[in-house]
Parts: structure tokens; C-alpha cells; sequence
């Protein structure tokens, strides 16, 4: 079987725009989504247009501009919402209106006060009016990670039925495990009778630090598209890393997936969203985190310095980040200070090395980092010791 | 089967000390091991003693002063190290000398230059040598996720027969699926005969953002013990994050198992550690990030504030975090205004809401968040207009 292609959903602008702090003004979020197409994603969910006037105009002026990927809005079972968001998308080359409703047993009682039954029928009319707009839909369950999966079945093939093209299946709360987001996604293969009419696509949440595995989990048993942010960005703890799912994806090649994301942009739009948005990413962020690709220990540096897949599995350069740093701490090894004497250099015998680490640990264990101009004092400081006697 | 008790291995002091510009003095690293035992951690491996003096005295004067946890210092499958590291725990409790060796063919030929039996000669040696000192001794089989099973096996037999109490499988490159990794120590549980006379334990790295999911897999396969880091700190992308796994543990009870942890100290250890450290943690870091029980839409927070479950699967509180938080931007609804407006002193009809959300509107589109003082401002106006009409 040749590789199945995934769809990269981002949803940045929507729910990573809904962060506390991230709020966008249209050229704002016009510039994210021209690089969001150039990084290759396959839908841009542009925003909420019903939520507020210049959320409407964003999504307007993104639909206007946006050339090769679909621009999507957000609305919930509503008809005023639906056709809000059908006005913004009016312009767009692909639109897809993004419907939906909650379908766990908390959702139904706690939030609508309502039953089975009706929930059921007010997806279905949602679905039904945004199909009188365009011919994407999208249906979410809210909650879906914690709907029974029978209910489930059958409210996705209702909204099928009525014309959803894709279905999304929410773990909102992030609450899932791998094995049970892949089983719930693997219930619906096997109990929805019309689900090859649709796209079945993974929206998980990170506060347990699962999204990327869950994500993973529902494409190996079904799902053919993932909706994620830049730096994992969203609503609490956040989505599922853009970043992480299509390195997984790439990396493991026996998967059998493929996706249209250009990695090589992968650290450039990291770095665009973070400063647009105010957003810190931290060091040890997987992918784009400052550290990604350092290795400071005294171990890995000497083994890195021989082969560098001892330690990396990704080079850096195919995400865009820039090369392997050797950093020189009270951690690290005779190798990596000679290799770094040598970068700015000077060249030393194994037997002046030895000499010198000695004196390089007395100066690390002072300082966090021991920088270049240490190393030029060091070996300065040697040569003429060596002069002397 | 009662539940199962899972270690808490914290290498924040090691593994996370290597990281750039996260160098300890000693006395910060004797403050963050008094507050890890306080936590609850079963075993803080300190340092690495051979690696520099002021590493080694750290390691010394920890062992003095920790009662309750282990004390575990790193060392290679080098003699010098192992006494290295049992002279610096000699005034332990509880020591551990944790050593070991590259078992990878890639460790094995790039970095070492050597053979399979070479290799295992000298993973069983280091573990004589270390038991010369110490009853505890936990052998490492570096780079374990990209070694081929029937030898790793074979290591972890040898080692155990030399009287490794512990065996730690990492997956030292974070190139693991969860799948892959459960059925590592899957299969070490299957195929290594004398496995119950030691611990097994998953030491986890982040690079695809995977780290957490494979440690859950590991123990649901057989490991025991857990590494991991306070915010995921640890070499490149980092390692398994301590708060993560402990809350999969805690809020998925149907998987068996707890650990020693004190929840509620968990956000009060994860600030610790970024000041001491100066290591930054993203606002939507799971669990202890800024943003973790933040809801800022609309309907997240009108689902919120009617029943907190629908959006949040932790109560904040049982992390130490700060109460959830209501924070207003041009995605929230009508309900979140009238909440904040009604936790500052004022009371309006939903009629006075729904005029008042639409003039917060206007102020939300120009604001990332709306803060108290624009809600005083909002509301005196509309009072001084009501009353002017």
C-alpha cells in the first residue's frame, strides 16, 4: 500500500489565538496564515467569526488571500453562528465551515441541559445548515474522549449522513490515553457504516502531555488528518504540537504516513508565532526549543563529536534550527573542549588537553556556561606557561 | 492485584543539571534535593562525580543530608568512576551507583569502537566493581531503544546475574513510539529469566515529544521505575516531565498504579526549579505551566463556570496550583464577563450584559486581555449612561 497522506489542520489562529496574552490583529493574523500556507498545511482554521467583529474581519481578509490551503471557521450548532462564518468565508477559494456540538453525558447535562435525542438532532441541523453555505463541513463532538463510544457512532453517522466531509473527534480535556484515543477511533472504523465518506480527524489536548501520542494513536487506526498549533500552542496546557506529529511522522517512515508540511520552515515559523504572539518557548521544547539539538554532557558531546547520530536522530537543519551546539559546561569532556579550542583556532596535543581540562573545570565549575572568550584566556594563559618553563 | 507502587527516579540534579546554562552551586543543588525529598521523590541521583569537584562535592555533602530518598550518583564502566562515585556517597543512607555502557551498534562501533562481548564484559565488570562499594547498583544499557532486543537481553541478563538491582532502559536518542517501547520491556520481561530479581526502569527522552507516553507504556509492560525531571528539564528537548507521568498515574487509577508523590507540591517545585535553574517553562506547559487551568473562549469558559469537570480534569488545587482563571479576551462570552463583573462588586440583568458585551467587545478587539480596571471603566460608564437616559 503506497503512504497514506495526513492532513495538517492548524488551528494556531483559532485555538491557539484564544490563549490568554495571544489575541491577533488582522495583519497579524494575515501574516501568520500566508506563512502557515507556505509551511505547507493543508487547512488553516482562521478563526471563530461569530466571537467578535475583528475575528469576522480577520477570517474575511485570510479567506480573500489565501491561495492553495482551505480557510475554516469556527461556529457551534447555531444558526447565527453558521452563517456568520459562512459570510466571512464568503471569498475563500476552499471554504470549510467547522460545526459542532458536545456529546459526552457531562456536556449534554452540565453545559446544555438537554438529552441524547436532541443533541443528536441539533448536530444533524447544524451540519445541515452549514451544507446550504459549502460543501466542506466539518463536524466536531466536543468532548469527544469522553463520549461512549456507542453514542458516539451514532451521532458521527448521523452528521455524515447529513453531509459532514470531515469528522473530528476531540479529546477536549486531554484526559485520554495512546490505547484509548486509538480504540475509540478504531470503534468508529468498525461501527460507523458510512465513515468512508469522510475524513475522521484527531483534535487532543496536552494536559497530561499525551497530545502528540494520542495523535499518533488515531492516525495508526484511522484518522487521516490531525489538528494542531505551532509550539502546541492553545486553550490550558495547549494542542498538539505542529511540529512534533510531523517529525514523528517523518522520522518513523514504517508508519506509512506522509504529510505536505515543508520541515524545513519548521523552526522559522516556530520562532514568527512565538515573537507575534508574545509566547516563550521553552529551551527543552521538543523540535524548536533553544536546546533542541545542544548537547553540553561530557558523555554525549564525545560520542556526538564521533558520530552525531549517537545522539541526534534528526539533523538539524531538516527543521530549520540552527547547527548541533556543543556547549561548554562543568558537565562536559576533553573532546568537546578540544573541539571547540580547535573551531576558534588553536590546535593542542592530547597531553596539553589533558592540562588544560584541568584548568577548564576549575573555571566551569564557576560559571554556568564557559564561553569563547574563556577559552581564549585558557589558551592564552597556557601557550605562555608553556613559553616560560 | 492491590496497586502497584511505580519509583520516582528524579535526575533533575543530573540529567537536568547537564543542560546549557542550568549549572548548580552546591548549595543550590542541596536546597533542590532537600525540597525532591520533600516531594516525595524515591531516589535523586545527585550528580556525576568524576565529571568535575564541585560535582563531586555536591554529591558528597547531598548524601549527608538526605534521610528518606536514595542517593544515586552516575559513573561509566570505568573503575576510576565507580570509586569515584562511591567515595562522594559514602556518607549516604541509602547510595545507588548508577553506571553502565552504550549497547546500541551505533554506541557500539561510532563511540566505542569495539564488540558485542567486549561490550558486555564490560557492562558485567562495572557492575562488580560497583558492588564492591554498594549494595544498590543500577545499570544503564544507553541508547537500549535503538539496541536490538536479543542482546539487550542478553545484557540485562548478565548484569542482573552480576547483581544489578535495577536495570534502566533509555531510550537515549527519544526516537521511540510508545508501542516500540512497551514491547522492549515487554520482551525483557518475557525473555530475560532472572528479571524478577530486578527493577526495571524507563529513562525517557523528549526529542519527538513522546517521552511521557513511553514511560506510561513502559510500566504498563512491566518497569517499575520511572526518570524523570522536574519540567522536563535533561539533555536536548529534555527528559520525561516528573509532573506528567505522576498525574497520568494519579488520574488514571484503572492503570494500578500510584507513587510517593505529593501532588500538591508539584507547581511550587516546578517554580523552584526554573528560578534556581533560570530555566523558563512555557505558559502552556502541562500541569505546572502559567496557562495550565487558564480558559480564555467563550464557550470553554460558559461550559467552565457551569460545571468545572467540562473543561478541566484537575482540579488545580491538587497540583498547588492557583485556582482556575477566568481570563477575558475577545473570544469570551457573555457569562465570563458577568462572572468577573459580578466577582468585583457589580450586579446587572443579563439585558445590562448583553448591552455591556458588546462594548466590551470593542475594548476586547483592541487588547489582548481585559483587565479589572478596563471592567471598572466599562462599568461606571454604563451605569453613568443608564442613569443619564
Amino acid at each position: 500500500m503506497p503512504d497514506q497522506k495526513i492532513f495538517i489542520f492548524d488551528t494556531t489562529l483559532r485555538d491557539g489565538e484564544q490563549v490568554p496574552g495571544c489575541k491577533l490583529n488582522t495583519k497579524e493574523k494575515i501574516e501568520l496564515a500566508l506563512q502557515l500556507e507556505a509551511l505547507g498545511v493543508d487547512i488553516i482554521e482562521a478563526g471563530f467569526p461569530i466571537s467578535s467583529p475583528g475575528d469576522f474581519h480577520s477570517v474575511e481578509e485570510i479567506s480573500r488571500i489565501i491561495k492553495n490551503a482551505s480557510v475554516c471557521g469556527l461556529s457551534r450548532a447555531v444558526q447565527k453562528d453558521i452563517e456568520t462564518a459562512a459570510q466571512a468565508l464568503k471569498h475563500a477559494r476552499r471554504p470549510r465551515i467547522h460545526t459542532g456540538i458536545g456529546t459526552s453525558d457531562s456536556h449534554i447535562k452540565s453545559k446544555f441541559n438537554s438529552t441524547r435525542e436532541e443533541i443528536l438532532t441539533r448536530a444533524v441541523q447544524a451540519v445541515k445548515w452549514a451544507k446550504n453555505f459549502v460543501d466542506d463541513v466539518e463536524f466536531y463532538a466536543e468532548d469527544a474522549g469522553r463520549t461512549q463510544n456507542d453514542y458516539l457512532a451514532r451521532v458521527i453517522e448521523a452528521v455524515i449522513a447529513a453531509g459532514a466531509t470531515v469528522v473530528n473527534i476531540p479529546d477536549t480535556t486531554g484526559y485520554c490515553l495512546p490505547d484509548q484515543y486509538g480504540e475509540k477511533i478504531a470503534y468508529l472504523v468498525n461501527n460507523v457504516p458510512n465513515i468512508d465518506k469522510a475524513v475522521i480527524s484527531c483534535h487532543c489536548h496536552n494536559d497530561l502531555g499525551l497530545a502528540t501520542a494520542n495523535s499518533i494513536a488515531g492516525i495508526r487506526n484511522g484518522a487521516r488528518q490531525i489538528e494542531c498549533t505551532i509550539n502546541g500552542l492553545g486553550e490550558r496546557a495547549g494542542n498538539t504540537s505542529l511540529e512534533e506529529v510531523v517529525m514523528v511522522i517523518k522520522q518513523h517512515k514504517d508508519l506509512g504516513f506522509y504529510t505536505g508540511i515543508n520541515t524545513k520552515a519548521l523552526n522559522p515559523m516556530s520562532q514568527l508565532v512565538s515573537d507575534t504572539m508574545r509566547m516563550p518557548v521553552q529551551p527543552n521544547k521538543a523540535i524548536v526549543g533553544a536546546n533542541a539539538f545542544s548537547h553540553s554532557s561530557g558523555i554525549h558531546q564525545d560520542g556526538f563529536l564521533k558520530d552525531a547520530s549517537t545522539y541526534e536522530i534528526i539533523n538539524p537543519e531538516e527543521v530549520g534550527a540552527e547547527g548541533s551546539k556543543i556547549v561548554l559546561t562543568a558537565r562536559s569532556g576533553r573532546s568537546a573542549l578540544a573541539f571547540r579550542l580547535h573551531k576558534i583556532g588553536y590546535s593542542f596535543t592530547r597531553n596539553d588537553i589533558d592540562t588544560l581540562y584541568e584548568r577548564f573545570l576549575q573555571v566551569a565549575d564557576t560559571k554556568k556556561e564557559v564561553m569563547e572568550n574563556d577559552l581564549h584566556e585558557l589558551a592564552k594563559t597556557y601557550q605562555a606557561s608553556a613559553v616560560a618553563v
